[in-house]
């Protein structure tokens, strides 16, 4: 295993247009909407979703803070973790300072933190649900309590607050909460030998041993994922004890998945494929990455790489996204991928985001960041509007507002983002993916710089080493790099072709080079005064296909250019879209339309359209080869779908 | 509106040697098995699926009559409705002895006629679920009670019995009951203005109509038709009367399916396309189709022809199955036919058989003898294995046991039929449509005689007329027709053309002769001592595609010969089955194979197939003209398919 030291990296400005736009939205719509939306002063409608709970109000989640800290009285409202929805948004605001410095902004989140203080127990515990309606019910119904899972999520917070501002409180309330767990967990006597239901803790405590240093925070870490599925009836033993009835459950249903869901049928380092809950999965898979490269445990990197492998091999979406099933918002089984019942958790795409910016800190290869980039462009961003302030929770494939209404097995499948939700994991998580975007661009190995994407920055390490990367990406593919280094160090700096581009040209100081590729990067030495770069991916636009061991998506095909994978809407194509037919050569003509959706490549994609038959005639008759018209297909990146009027959409096109 | 008199015919048996086969099955397994069952003493497992209620035994139906009748003490078990399962059994038995005397059977309908009548109630009563533990809740909660469609069942098998048997007591349990029901159901003052959240009692008071010749069975049948929707809040009223408690419903869950899921949002004539539970639709439609003929009603028949038409044309698997999520069991919106999720009970294609056969009896059209045939070779036959002890409850057209396993959204799709389910209505329902299949093969009509099915029997008229079909069908389309008319009657004598015959060739005592087809007949004068007829029938294989309306069968073909819709089954064809490809101009070759799934017709098509990709490939890589290789694939009658190891199977293929 090569273990890289700590990134040298000291400053990233984000300086794309594409992420710029992203970003001051984040400011500007996202965050103020989001905190109106919390402190229940929003006009707004929670989707109807088997997730709202019955939920009729915003959120209730910054009135639950108030009541734990005494400002309010009443009773807690929402689900248990209603806390993690102001934890992620405060964790997004303060990634925001980074960019956009904003003292109106920081006045609010400076006295969320007080409140938050305010809130904590003498002993460090933090969850409103059980302060203020269940104290007596604390830590003793883990499979469905989301306790570690909201204290982690503050911690995450507390971190990038502290960080960001340096306020010394907000890392304190971080600490005395792992704290607290560390004093209530573990397997000495009168400890809790158990874990939480919903994995977060890991990675939390792993980022509080980075700020820290605080080796007891990363042993924390590491128990938690070591401990999980010892004993497989831990969840079961804790509910029997905490009194067996159903109307005893936190959250309704939650006792009927599996031990498998919950990741805890056995060691991780038994589990050959991921099960259950997407999000679960990749928080648990993020946690391992951070723990493994830091412990150097064997077991848990090979459970990394085993788990990565099969999701990214077998159970990803083109798009991205993960978890394929409603049903407890899951993985199911491999190749199997179906578009129209899709879950693709907007959440999950996020943690499979942070998996994969782990994982380039344990292995330099570029499929990890060719997976980060396509949840950047697809499967992630996908969750959001264009105006900042409408959600996907699920985020199909294919969609048809017809499906959606009329068949209960797309009740599940909206076809326009929603204003909020009963449980509002997704908003905030996307909003804190996009502010901390900078993060997910370098990472540092011994002498070697690694540049990840092709998002355009202004970066500057150690040594006064500056890197400016320019571009339209991903319009272009014309990567333009100029490298300062004004002491002469000397390093290596690493850029990633992407599995998208099979060919690239490469030009060093004006004059053509040719280079290895060699695990997804090529390497250059950089060892003069200033360096520029020019890089030319393969933008052509590509018809793709899947594994033909995917039953869902045979006889289909997608298209792709660059990391943007596109989709047909109903807005643009005259419905039904599923007559379209498109061959694997078909011409494409590719262009930037600026007017359309805040600025898009849009594809045309010459297609043969069968007439619609009527609808008086016979359900079934002798098949002929059937008469098509030549029609130009448009379609427009997946990310942008479901911004204009409610139709049909799909991403894959029948063959 | 061509109002039919009875039909004159006095005796038909049936000769097919197909359906001989099923019909002896019925006396020497089903009937045995499904007895022992029904009294607990059966050595079998209950399928895992949402019907199944946390059921553990048997059944206990027989023992809940018991126990009403005061013959044993405890408590009522199963579903309100679980008395029906008793009844189906009884009328298949009915219908059995027509064609298989059987004194020592009939010893046991007698005894179980005697237990049924020593458990209704004084004032005509009868449903062992409010008797034994809810007497104070009778007819109190109708949207979930299904008393009115136990007792229905009970009538229908009640009218059969006596049709079979003679036996007087069978018949007026069944008045009693009626009579119990018309005293509480009514516009009356004191009595309640509804009707049952289950259709049934219609149909079944139709029946008991036409056995009796009292108009004020007709009456009330057509009452319950008529006041269905008149208050669309009737149900929800009695619930709040009744106690509106989550916990004081019947069924849990029930409340929460809609009042169209019901029928009951708006009176029946105004309801455009039927929603909801797909037997509730065709109980309904059947019962309607009844009281239309007998009333004149006019609205009554303007939404048999409605629901007919969007039902067959538009919500209608190319197997006659119907209702197409699992959710409620029901339909769900037009052209949405979805193969590996679909529901398509067997009840629901048994109804579908009732419905076709009384509409039969108001228009002399072919196409609903051609959907009652296509339900008895297809859709409805499946729900039972070959021998005659494992029935489907689900019938899907696509099928594989990964993804039943590995999907919760499949869970509902078992590839093995089961010994036997928690709600069993269906095994029951298809013993008593095969035992009375010889009821659907003529109507007649003033002076014409109408032969709807290829089902070969020998047929007893008045006025000495016989006729006599021979033939090998469905394997063979050479039909062959014996007329007896000793007294020189006049009368017309007309033969379905089925509309998957393009063409046909007919010989009228040995000379050849051309008939216009006439709404699916063709006509000929009789009026000779006898007439030999020799119809050929087109048994071309046929490739079939769907409506291109239909986006689940959109780039898919079928296979067809006769009335038989084939699928492809793993036991035969290398799996997955998705990568084989047929064209719409397939070379097919047809064979009868008697020693396979007891003597099938096997179709061998040309096909192409992908080579399998490799499982650790990408999942995602750029579309060309892929490779493939010629095989031939071999497929079964649907209806025969998990006689054999499990499987995938498949109706529709890739084009």
């Amino acid at each position: 295993m090569q273990v890289y030291t700590a990134p040298k990296l000291n400053k990233v400005k984000v300086t794309s247009d594409f992420w710029k736009r992203y970003r001051e939205l984040v400011v500007k719509e996202v965050l103020p909407y989001q905190w109106k939306v919390m402190n229940d002063e929003a006009d707004i409608s929670i989707a109807e979703d088997p997730q709202n709970n019955g939920q009729d109000k915003n959120s209730h989640a910054v009135a639950n803070l108030k009541i734990a800290a005494g400002e309010m009285k009443g009773h807690h409202y929402g689900f248990p973790f209603q806390d993690t929805d102001v934890y992620k948004w405060l964790e997004a605001a303060a990634y925001s300072f980074g960019y956009h410095p904003n003292p109106d902004l920081k006045k609010i989140t400076d006295n969320l933190i007080d409140l938050i203080a305010k809130a904590q127990d003498d002993d460090g515990y933090l969850s409103t649900y059980f302060q203020i309606d269940a104290p007596e019910r604390k830590f003793k119904r883990l499979q469905q309590s989301h306790e570690l899972y909201t204290m982690g999520h503050y911690i995450e917070a507390g971190v990038a607050y502290y960080n960001a501002t340096g306020n010394e409180k907000a890392l304190d309330i971080a600490k005395r909460m792992a704290d607290c767990i560390d004093n209530n967990f573990g397997l000495e006597e009168g400890k809790i030998p158990g874990y939480d239901g919903h994995p977060e803790i890991e990675l939390a405590l792993s980022r509080l041993y980075e700020v820290t240093q605080d080796k007891k925070y990363l042993d924390l870490a590491h128990y938690f994922l070591t401990q999980r599925g010892q004993d497989p009836a831990f969840f079961e033993k804790q509910i029997k004890a905490d009194g067996d009835s159903v109307d005893r459950d936190l959250i309704p249903g939650m006792r009927d998945f599996t031990r498998e869901y919950y990741l805890a049928a056995e060691p991780i380092k038994d589990q050959k494929v991921p099960h259950g809950h997407a999000v679960r999965v990749v928080y648990l898979c993020t946690g391992m990455a951070y723990v493994a490269r830091y412990t150097g445990d064997k077991d848990l990197l090979a459970a990394c790489d085993r788990f990565w492998n099969d999701i990214v091999k077998r159970q990803m979406y083109i798009t991205g996204n993960i978890g394929q099933t409603t049903t407890g918002e899951a993985f199911t089984y491999d190749y199997d991928l179906p578009n129209d019942t899709d879950y693709g958790e907007t959440c999950a795409s996020v943690g499979m985001s942070f998996f994969a910016r782990q994982m380039l800190n344990i292995h330099a290869k570029g499929e990890y960041a060719d997976v980060l980039e396509k949840e950047l462009f697809n499967g992630a961003l996908s969750g959001m509007s264009l105006d900042g302030k409408h959600f996907f929770y699920v985020n199909p494939l294919e969609a048809d507002p017809a499906a959606s209404k009329g068949n209960p097995g797309k009740s599940h499948v909206l076809t326009h983002r929603a204003d909020w939700f009963g449980c509002a994991c997704c908003p905030a998580n996307l909003a804190r993916l996009i502010a901390s975007v900078d993060e997910y661009l370098y990472t540092e190995s011994g002498d070697t710089i690694l540049s990840h994407q092709f998002i355009a920055n202004d970066a500057e390490f150690d040594d006064g080493i500056k890197v400016s990367q320019t571009n339209h990406f991903p319009w272009s593919g014309d990567i333009h790099y100029e490298i300062e280094n004004p002491n002469d160090a000397s390093f290596k700096f690493g850029i990633r072709i992407p599995s998208w581009s099979a060919s690239y040209e490469l030009k060093v100081n004006g004059g053509a080079k040719t280079l290895p590729v060699k695990d997804g990067f090529i390497y250059l030495d950089v060892d003069g005064k200033s360096l520029t770069l020019d890089l030319k991916l393969d933008m052509s636009t590509k018809i793709m296909r899947a594994n033909n061991r995917v039953s869902h998506d045979f006889g289909k095909v997608a298209v792709q250019r660059g990391p943007v994978v596109y989709a047909a809407e109903q807005a643009d194509n005259e419905a039904p879209l599923w007559l379209y037919q498109v061959s694997p050569d078909a011409k494409t003509d590719y262009h930037f339309d600026e007017k359309l959706l805040d600025g898009v490549g849009v594809v045309k994609v010459a297609a043969k359209r069968e007439k619609l038959d009527s609808d008086e005639a016979n359900l079934y008759t002798e098949a002929k080869s059937e008469e098509t018209e030549n029609v130009d297909l448009t379609m427009i990146p997946y990310y942008a779908w479901a911004n204009r009027e409610n139709g049909q959409m799909s991403v894959w096109l029948n063959r």
